[in-house]
């Protein structure tokens, strides 16, 4: 670790990185505490336990959503991070921000889980998506401005990933929450693209 | 760490080593809240509660289960990534996705302790541990054949070593999981044989 | 790492870090499950979602309060841990004691949060803040007289920055608790000159 | 990291030290879940919530104790844990096994302090502390004879300081275990020896 190469109120990014990497795996369990074993007393037939598991199908849809957007976010903070090799203090407030935001998800998940079909669940879901995806964005744009990047792991190819990934992932967020106002669950579809671009990208 | 030897789109492992220890952490831990002290009202006597203890045995037999798989698939995470200095990016897919379906087994297991003898939570748990394992065969498989291995790790003993147990954990789960259909609860047994393997192969 | 420069009893930085990480993600995680989805029923009308939403708006604001307080409690263990190699055995108890204040704040979150307007909920929420804070300048006092220090990254204005850090939160939260007794809820507001503290450092 | 100097089957420390870290941050954390906010109603009275508050004192007492010999169990890995470069296949097991018991301590702790003046509470906690004490004595024992050891760092007073809390602590809790049946909640008294020899060793 190059102390000198440091600004003054800088932190190396070893400590914000356990820090995210324990709130994430925190986050992206307590989702699943939203799938609860359905409560059917004691002599419960096998068929009654089937249709209360089928019951619990939107839950487990909004699980993977959620699963796979925060899998994503996480994906994105290891890929800058690695590109980077100490934070300002702007940047480590930017990303407690986004971790407050991302400790939200597992209580929008279990909000659209349980009311997805309210324009209410659906706003507040895709609001907090919004947010997490922006911060991510503010960050990717602040860190290639910065001084701190390792210049020479920085291509235009790679700043050109960069880029798609931290702009397209707030754009299909701002789709989805204006959507929900109108169309709230079919709203989250707007996040598709997302996988049609990683998709493409990778051929 | 040397960045030369990583192909264009790699990630380096700390970061999905940390994660998944602090999601394997949690997952271990929150298997145990499925533990639950009865609620027996104020001036309960001794006899009271040790009934009511007895009465949790299930779940406890689950939770020692779940622990032993979870704490087994841990375990070669830990192997198999001390030979690899980096990782692809569908190496990356494949964990998330694995941590997914880890992530979901305080669920499975919180199912079996409360329905344990019907097929529907038989079926789902072995499910889940066959997704668990199969994934996680398949991460060796890649691994093996990648060139991201620190080649001089691997000699035919410790390949041997390794395909043994990515291919017997899964094997054992798909026999659990046809089991499950027909003898819930029982169809468990079918994970004994690993023990027998491991047992085998330190003498 | 450099073995000879410890003392006989010290211990490296690093677990004591990893604990404190994991124990700040999971606490800053709980107190989000304090925000529980209300129970409706099926049928219910968004305009009814809407309305217990904004119900849970204290508790939106307790929250945030407690993570920007964690928050600048962790980012402050951060900072004066980058300057020290080691830890005496001292300091470790004083940092696990902090350690078992800082994973009670859920509880007295979720108290104010629910009886925000009793002296009891607030007089308990700022003793746990007087608590934690507390323990955080002892540690800074106790390391800024340490051998243990990397003495060549602190000069006068990095020690008095750590100094007004350290005694101003403490000094807020002293003033928060006597509050709490006359003026429930309100006495929060106690806490506001640290932003402008920071501010005006900054500056 | 010297991979020359493992036996075959060794593994490197890092990840069952991250994995504790992990699992002993939320094990000490879910302590405090068992403080529940008590449900008193909207219009509650500022007496009635000391009332309620005072009613946890119990819960509050075996959170300390809970939390108190958790992190000395954590402390005393961390110590031993300085002094080896890599763990045998055994010695992982012990660890996992050590961990599962760690895991169960927010179980125990919940019942001690909901039924603590009933013997079965009494003796299950005590059983509990027995195991994860004595799990920590059989691998410091294992530890001390191992190859593993940078031998260089044991001298003669580390070995004596490592014995004796390794064999005090489970012979306090062997104490407390058979006192249980007779003495329920008193016979946790039993753990207090502990904390006099540690104030002994420093004199």
């Amino acid at each position: 670790m190059n102390e000198r190469a440091r600004a003054a109120g800088d932190i190396g990014k070893q400590r914000i990185e356990a820090l995210s990497d324990g709130l994430y795996a925190i986050a992206l369990t307590l989702l699943v505490l939203d799938l609860k074993v359905p409560p059917l007393g004691e002599a419960v037939g096998n068929e009654a336990l089937v249709h209360a598991l089928y019951a619990l199908a939107p839950k487990a849809l909004t699980w993977i959503l959620s699963f796979w957007v925060m899998a994503i976010l996480w994906m994105s903070q290891v890929r800058i991070y690695r590109l980077v090799h100490s934070l300002s203090r702007n940047m480590v407030r930017l990303e407690l921000l986004q971790l407050a935001c991302v400790s939200l998800m597992p209580f929008s998940t279990s909000l659209l889980g349980e009311y997805g079909s309210t324009p209410a669940a659906a706003v507040l879901y895709s609001a907090n998506m919004l947010a997490v995806t922006l911060l991510g964005a503010l960050r990717t744009r602040e860190l290639l401005h910065a001084p701190r990047v390792h210049a020479n792991l920085i291509d235009d190819q790679v700043r050109r990933a960069l880029k798609i990934r931290a702009y397209g992932l707030p754009s299909c967020a701002a789709v989805a929450f204006v959507l929900a106002f109108f169309f709230p669950a079919w709203n989250l579809l707007a996040m598709l693209p997302m996988i049609l671009v990683r998709t493409l990208r990778s051929a």
